[in-house]
């Protein structure tokens, strides 16, 4: 007898009719004492077992309720019921693991309406609820749809370090990492700790970004990702930060920006293209929840396009580019600007950009995702590439709906004395990158690159509110359960 | 006028025969001033570039040197040399960044032999190399590999983290995360430090396994798998050893020690015979020179087999199941141990198997990969499947030729009273792992998963001999250097 994930059963649908087969699951419902909805996590879909009680023990009858386990055997046969090929009449039914109501009082499986925040509160088993089930099956389908997009492009994959003895990038505050004992820290003769006793010989922190690293990669194997954690010790409780994220970095050499660029919209573009492809009942689904969850919000605050038709939105348009000093003079002249709605007001050129000034390029004036690209030296990182005019740099951001920023890059400064000089000029420490200096001294060649935050793009393609609620175990400010 | 990277033009061949191209990358080698051997990364082959030095100025020409960077426009002509199809000559070079010889004095891009210990103290310009940059494409290919088995077998990847509060598993020595002021660490009441203060509100590590996490995303999942960075903080000076690696744990419900098994080797068999076939001239590389490293070595350690025959040997031969207690029966009545060759003699049942048995069993008794299975209690992890004869669990560990074990894993047990009193009599702390308790509580199910190390997994298909060289910037004590 042939064994089945409810994922695949269903997709043979009637093809299986009067066949024996064996599936196993998690009981979502059980009505009149007959029909059981099975879950096995590999679909948001149910399979409807029929039970006909004269044929079991009342004892099994019994031990069939919301969240237990079975594994059932019976035959496939055409379904009644709507929106459903099949069912399955049970022959057989093994109680895997019994849940008693009563057990499961202040659990999230408890059949009735839970919020976010108490299903993150029960992380560990909201992976049995379909709002997180479906956005962790999508959340899988953009990350293999990345990893496919650069493999058929022949980016080569590289894991960056997640320990760093380095510091310098600057992009964010770090944590550190010891092997010392704590309660009796070595000291040295200064009277500071003592690092060269740590595991590492010296200070080490988790690392804020692979660029650095992953550009000396590119300066050997041409093309490459990271594709790794991240961390950031800053003390943001918001919906949209994460002390611990995972980040997609791109870096390739002999691009310049508008090969970036290129690239960018064609990454974006083809990552959500798959996962629209291989998640449609998953969307569905989300959709759906989007919509009720827009229309509890104040008007002016609704999103104007569905959960789907804002990703079509996406696909179908062409990201408009434009320079900073473009978007500025846009900004500048904006009614909400003038009417002094920015909570950032838009002075003059130097401004950086806020989420608010983001959105409104994008969702506003340009009704389309837009790059902005030329930004002021001072606002952007060292390591990106001067232009001829002394005062902007080949940065670039792409600006999503209902998101802002969703991947800044930049084409790298590959020339070793303008780097030097910026690097003096920003307070980056020399000595310590020698290695990445290094790169601009044998063979230096034109660069370029962008990150990519997962769970921001995840947050836009499933249309959840908060990060926490798109990665399986938020790490936030005093939280670190699990 | 098209540009190629060099893959795709060799790809192309004769195709491109008398079309004007544009190529990109680093000086390998430039003889007799007239052929540049040019590599961009993105394949082991070189394009070679003629140069009429009549048709340009003689600066240029003396910036072509070797790890200098050009752009090379030109025609595609037939080659006449050996090995090669077609090259390019030359009508316009631009040198990208230059690569003076002096320069290069004390670095690895100089062109001569470097030793592979020399390599990884300059492992930002190791990328350039021969032996690397193969290593890394197949570690590349291995990796995408994985991820398609798992995304067509409809497995969801899940990211579970990096930074714990548990340190309850046991796996290993654990790195101690915070953001406190390590000059100035806050203390408690008690005297102690007090982590309320720090960033999460408690003592942080950083996490030696994704398994316990993954287990209760497979409680709702069904089949998930984790691929992530793993630490231990073991002072192992070993060329088996990393303080930072990459695991894959795939966990799946419903899955009991036999359909573990089955899993493990169709696996392993997909994921090396991807890389062979989408590796065949980096592999064709690493095998040459496994060849000459193995011809160094005193006959005794040499492998009977080369690195291809040892790899088509995993793919052509079923791994061989037999349980613990056969193996140690073997071992016990061995030549090795009966002439007391093994460093740890066998005495019998209960011993823990080491490398030396391990590949006693797969090199010399059966010549083939080996799943070893229901091991004694005692030496196995506290969340492993007792059997009915209270003395062994369903674990497994999978023997490879010349690495020994490359996967372990096991049936999980999914009884709570089970569980209950193996944490008991294995010190664990039932409090701190409610959670992991939780998953058997409503609905529990059987299920199973192992782990595999990457870099294990690489070192057996490049057939390097360190683990240091198979990783980009590989963390051990004393060294976190870039």
């Amino acid at each position: 007898m042939q064994s089945y994930g409810i994922k695949a059963l269903l997709e043979k649908g009637k093809d299986l009719l009067l066949q024996e087969v064996v599936v196993n699951g998690w009981v979502r419902s059980f009505r009149s004492n007959r029909f059981i909805a099975l879950n096995d996590g590999s679909t948001i879909n149910n399979i409807q077992v029929v039970v006909d009680f004269e044929n079991f023990d009342e004892s099994i009858i019994k031990q069939i309720s919301t969240a237990a386990s079975l594994q059932v055997k019976g035959e496939v046969v055409e379904s009644e019921g709507a929106g459903q090929d099949i069912e399955i009449v049970a022959k057989e039914i093994k109680i895997l693991g019994t849940a008693p109501s009563d057990d499961l009082k202040g659990t999230i499986l408890q059949p009735k309406q839970h919020s976010l925040e108490i299903l993150r509160e029960q992380a560990h088993l909201r992976f049995r609820t379909n709002v997180f089930a479906a956005t962790m099956r999508v959340r899988n389908a953009l990350m293999f749809g990345i990893h496919k997009y650069f493999n058929e492009n022949g980016f080569v994959y590289i894991n960056t370090p997640i320990i760093t003895g380095s510091d310098a990038e600057g992009a964010g505050e770090m944590f550190h990492i010891t092997n010392l004992d704590m309660e009796n820290l070595p000291k040295n003769e200064e009277g500071k700790v003592d690092y060269t006793q740590d595991f590492f010989g010296k200070s080490t922190n988790l690392t804020v970004s692979g660029q650095l690293e992953g550009e000396t990669a590119a300066m050997g194997l041409g093309k490459i990702y990271t594709f790794g954690p991240t961390f950031r010790a800053e003390n943001s409780n918001t919906s949209r930060h994460l002390a611990e994220f995972w980040m997609i970095e791109p870096e390739v050499a002999f691009f310049r920006l508008d090969q970036n660029m290129d690239l960018a919209e064609d990454f974006m573009k083809s990552v959500i293209t798959y996962a629209m492809e291989t998640c449609k009942d998953d969307l569905k689904f989300l959709a759906e929840r989007f919509d009720k969850e827009q229309k509890q919000k104040p008007e002016a605050e609704r999103s104007e396009l569905g959960l789907i038709e804002r990703l079509e939105y996406v696909l179908n348009n062409k990201f408009i580019r434009l320079t900073y000093t473009e978007a500025i003079d846009i900004l500048k002249d904006s009614k909400p600007n003038k009417k002094g709605k920015f909570k950032y007001p838009i002075e003059g050129w130097g401004a950086d950009l806020q989420s608010e000034h983001e959105r409104y390029l994008v969702e506003k004036h340009f009704k389309t995702p837009v790059i902005l690209f030329d930004y002021p030296a001072e606002i952007k990182a060292f390591y990106m590439r001067m232009n001829d005019d002394g005062k902007t740099v080949r940065a670039m951001d792409v600006l999503f709906p209902g998101i802002g920023e969703i991947i800044g890059g930049s084409e790298r400064e590959e020339r070793l004395e303008v780097l030097d000089e910026k690097m003096e000029k920003f307070g980056i420490d020399k000595e310590e990158l020698w290695w990445y200096r290094d790169t601009r001294r044998f063979g230096s060649v034109p660069h370029s690159g962008f990150g990519l935050g997962l769970e921001r793009l995840v947050l836009f393609v499933t249309g959840m509110g908060n990060i926490r609620d798109v990665i399986p175990f938020p790490r936030t400010p005093n939280n670190a359960e699990f």
